[in-house]
């Protein structure tokens, strides 16, 4: 009972915090997306796809992981600022180690800014990050059936990349039925089926990003 | 600040409950096994398997998740006793759900009782469920990195499947890195590569299971 009422507080907290980082980064003219999946989904993956297909965009990555680095050192590789941020165990990232995170991005607003937060179906769709736009990826191999089981972060995307497409001949993957399972929970949800492979389906995602960063510069 | 002594608290009375549950566990004579990995490593497809190949044992299953019940119609259907536990948003199974969890099992204490929880490389690692043994399941899509990035349940887990072999060929996936990266974590860890559709390496774990089983009803 007590740990419910804090959590209570807490999010209460992180609500605030959250709608502060996008007053932020709307007065910067920063698009901010939070990046949510499963560990292994391809987050990096399509995120170093994504850099290298808008040269037009000056974009930074904020990539929370509980150790290591090795995802934002493969994001400087392609040029782009990168900023590492360790959870210190923690299965999310909340709305102040987000604006912590942002602040530590050098040098003037980026256009748009990802940010990588840890692998985790559950708990990343509970605390609002104070991003601009949610937007999850799941991979094909993790099965058709998980809008069923996870049903919290496809409530509170704003996009689906559904990413490894180019595996889809070796899983049991329908994907008409995933798509339809994640729009019962969210109808307004946009879905990319991709592949950051083959490139089938980037130029879609591509134009989406292009949009709503220009939408939010503008609004 | 608040927080953090509220978990302290919260963790130590789980300790407590988890210990209660394994020596309840032992006087059942029932080797309970706690399995953890991401959402779609496989944990249902691989439990049919185990229960098909486990005849001479007799098998329950408690299955965890946040909401459906596909997982545990799938295990009914093979004749194994499923108990199906919807843990509210929960993140993770705590030894007091896994008590109630166990004790909602119908009939004589089974051989052999699994619990399937909840889709996350995160938070099950922290919180022990009174499991006789820890299994992890690692699928090969998502990466043999994944000890760098998760390296709790790697610590935590008496030993890890390696999971969808027969995708290998489909990924870039270095067997031998990974199980590196595991037993740098984790030195007594035992490793299990196998695929569940074809059967390659089932038959080592198969082993393994009859003879912790035996072990825990004898020692």
């Amino acid at each position: 009972m007590k740990l419910l009422k804090l959590d209570a507080c807490v999010t209460a907290s992180n609500d605030r915090d959250a709608d502060a980082l996008r007053a932020k980064t709307k007065a910067c003219g920063t698009l901010l997306i939070n990046v949510m999946s499963s560990p292994g989904a391809g987050k990096t993956t399509l995120l170093s796809a994504l850099i290298r297909a808008l040269p037009q965009l000056d974009i930074a990555v904020m990539e929370a992981d509980i150790e290591s680095d090795v995802d934002a050192k493969a994001i400087e590789a392609l040029g782009a600022r990168a900023v590492q941020v360790h959870t210190s165990g923690m299965c999310h990232m909340d709305a102040g180690m987000t604006t912590a995170a942002f602040d530590a991005i050098d040098g003037p607003p980026p256009d748009l800014a990802f940010l990588e937060n840890v692998g985790n179906l559950i708990c990343p769709a509970e605390f609002d990050t104070g991003a601009g736009k949610n937007l999850m990826i799941l991979s094909v191999p993790e099965g058709d059936d998980k809008p069923l089981k996870y049903p919290l972060m496809f409530r509170e995307s704003d996009a689906l990349v559904i990413s490894k497409l180019d595996a889809r001949p070796y899983f049991d993957f329908d994907l008409d039925a995933c798509m339809a399972r994640a729009r019962k929970l969210n109808p307004a949800v946009r879905i990319f089926p991709v592949s950051a492979k083959t490139g089938e389906g980037m130029e879609a995602l591509v134009q989406w990003l292009l949009a709503e960063t220009a939408a939010w510069k503008e609004a």
